[in-house]
């Protein structure tokens, strides 16, 4: 009655021994697991065409390769700006245009994976999503490569579950995106797990970054999260950048200005040569 | 742009000062949050026609009012039974007519909430699903009551706005279950939060059961469980039965053999008589 | 070089199979672990003599068999009020003298042990003092019960080993006390687990019982969680009582008034009739 | 009544505005909270004067510039080794007199305050006694610097009042010690927050150190860890090494080796240098 799953095998996310590290290209020039980092940028949701292209230009500028930006918002509550869906696309879509920045969006609904596989050129799965296994499903059998977010409760080991979910259903291009889990210390929005980093590292051979915004949910630690998580062994980070957070339509407090955003790739650059990687 | 949301607007599912509670019935038998507490009884998912059957009978007999059963399974790794779907859906509705007990099963995905919907009496959100904003909106655009479980860190405002989302869409007919949240301590499968069926009950008109056995996640502590969930308010019990647990597909340790199950029946019946309810 | 140590041993708190419960008694008419419950009141702190007294006579009108209230008051910040110290176990006496209640209190230092033991008739280890070894040896060496609360990151295993500091220093008679656990939800001061109960009077042949008012940290649900306790199987329970809640100098949210101690009394002798036990 | 307490005050551990860096020296040659980090070194337990000696050699050849060795052992059962006590101190005496390394090892008890101070340079408050509020007061009342580690389960600002018994006793010189927290992911012993070590960084002006060892509990990520604490603004690292590491009393499977401590020293320095300090 199980006949349509693929056989009990040894998953496909975990590093055989002596297996390398996983490239997972987006771009001839952005490519995730190698020796050069991955710096994205971007903000939380697309709110305009302006907002989205003055803030991918200023991505570009600050040294970033790649531009986030939600179309469609998961929120807490329904009565939360839910984000501009298809229209926020459309955004997207001119702001890469416009920068040469390749786009990494998020997809909440399996119904929408088509529509988002045909603008974006990565899609993310958000931590509420980490284990929404029919939409692991559907992103697995598009040739676009995943973004998973870490959910605020999953373990290591439930997390390298969900992404065989990807990986079974065809797709194999798969990034972890680590961003910080819920413990009893509300001090920052979320805990920075540094060392599921280093675990993952060792355990999968596929590329892992860092999303230090939502992990801090303060601008001012995010560039020490950053710097952090680039010594423990990151293939890259994904930053909230807003060209004016005071104005940002949602998570506002950790975005960081266009400067500060610079400011953290300098930083960030110089740990990366000391760990032996480029930024 | 969120032209088509709801206005912002005093949650649907938070008491009103001087609010009764809301009465979310079934059946002409079956009502939750009424004086009567509602035991719900069944396998974690369902295996083959016989199995659903033979248990629903033991439910039955054992002083149950209610089925469950999952058609659709969501399992931390792709390689792991997933349910008999709609096949599944066809036993239970079988195991309905031979019993008369009315039926609540599992939906994951947003695409298949017609065809459960034409099946179930009841549909269940499980904990995964607590932030799957999608199916939240699908559920709530139906006319069949839904059970919301807990996400297992989900905190108890949370769970509030996940509910808004089903009411926001139309549907009233909303019961919380508390299954156990996930702590530093694993002692158990989960910690039951019995607190939070008390403040749910002060904070919402809407009913509020537990599920002992995934909180417990080992039948010696399931009737311990129930019975503190009985005492602390709740207004039923989501127990996981099984004719031969130990050949259970999924959640084998958990599962009460039928003469367990008619034993927490007894003793929960005198707690309730205690706390002036009756089951 | 560790030769003054006990040698490895099955640890003295575990239940052997077919053991029985052991009876801690604290005077011929107050005994934990039997039949009968053992409900403590009594104020967080030792504020005064006629405070002290008010509230004994409150508790003991209430269905109170024994009395609670700190005379050394362990605080997060230095700044707070610490407790009235030898002061505070003079008034203790007196309230005993005064309605015939036994006198639970709380020490924190090791050399503070003798001089506690003097006055108290059991002698409470507070959460923050579990894996306080030196204190556990000291009042191991006396002749005094101890009440051993959990701390709020205690696993069950973490505190039976606790436990045993105590036991394998002499003292055999220890009674556990669940105070609720630190999680990330913080709906409420803390996250009873009543779990833990259940586990632990299966594990060991201790006395278990419950404190309810530091797990809601508010009164309105300390009398839901204190039934839950019971219900699960708990050998008593620790209520903070005040007569005029509004002024404490600690913990005045999730204090009872006489009025509201004495209902807790009562639903809690109705759900005990319940699981075949006496309040 | 509470008159000998100190008066409500700005509290000591939070920096001022404008105010800088609080250094804390051990010697001449190590002190917290300048420029250069301090690398301590040394066993979990110290076992023999052969093994303390030859351990610490190896700290000194690798890098190190202070030894950390227990000789009162904090352990979750009694049964299990709990340090050679008066005898610890003197062999670590005795390694300190032929190596010219500082020691800093953990006092347990109030009544050991004074034997201890008068051997160790550095007294440490381990996790499980960051609320011993006693022992807090005990050593702010000695003229000794304080290492005061973060308890498993302590908020930052539970540690800060911690902190503060320590000044408010007069005892100025406190360094705070992130170790990892317990959160509900047990991939690793502990989660260690960079991020509690970036905040601190802002409210005090106090140093701050980082233990990878006893967050990572595995030899393996040790290294990783240590760079991410010095990429957010660590002041130094306690790092536990044993020359032979499979016949370790304690802690065996998180020692490094003094190979692997001196590879960690030169990793980290080349983060140190990145972050504009030195090590």
């Amino acid at each position: 009655m199980a006949a349509e799953l693929p056989k009990k095998q040894t998953p496909l996310a975990l590093r055989k021994p002596g297996q390398g590290n996983t490239l997972v290209p987006i771009t001839p020039d952005v490519c995730f697991g190698g020796e050069k980092l991955v710096l994205i940028g971007g903000p939380c949701a697309v709110e305009s065409q302006s907002q989205i292209l003055e803030t991918a230009l200023a991505v570009k500028n600050g040294g970033g390769v790649m531009l986030r930006g939600g179309a469609w918002k998961p929120r807490t509550s329904p009565y939360d700006f839910q984000g501009l869906k298809e229209e926020g696309l459309l955004f997207l879509a001119k702001a890469r245009e416009a920068t040469g920045l390749p786009i990494v969006t998020e997809v909440l609904d399996p119904r929408d994976v088509a529509i988002v596989s045909e603008v974006a050129d990565m899609l993310q799965i958000g931590s509420r999503s980490v284990q929404n296994f029919p939409l692991l499903r559907e992103v697995g059998l598009t040739n676009k490569p995943v973004l998973l977010k870490r959910g605020m409760m999953t373990t290591v080991d439930e997390w390298l579950a969900a992404a065989e979910y990807i990986l079974a259903a065809g797709n194999a291009n798969v990034v972890f995106c680590e961003r910080g889990i819920r413990t009893f210390d509300s001090t920052l929005r979320n805990t920075l797990d540094v060392g599921a980093v280093a675990v993952l590292k060792q355990k999968t051979h596929l590329p892992v970054i860092v999303d230090p915004s939502h992990a801090a949910g303060d601008f001012r630690y995010v560039a020490a999260l950053a710097r952090a998580a680039v010594a423990a062994g990151a293939d890259g980070l994904l930053v909230e950048t807003h060209c004016h957070p005071a104005d940002a339509l949602s998570d506002a407090g950790q975005s960081l200005t266009p400067e500060q955003f610079a400011q953290l790739k300098t930083e960030c650059s110089a740990v990366a040569s000391a760990v032996g990687r480029v930024l």
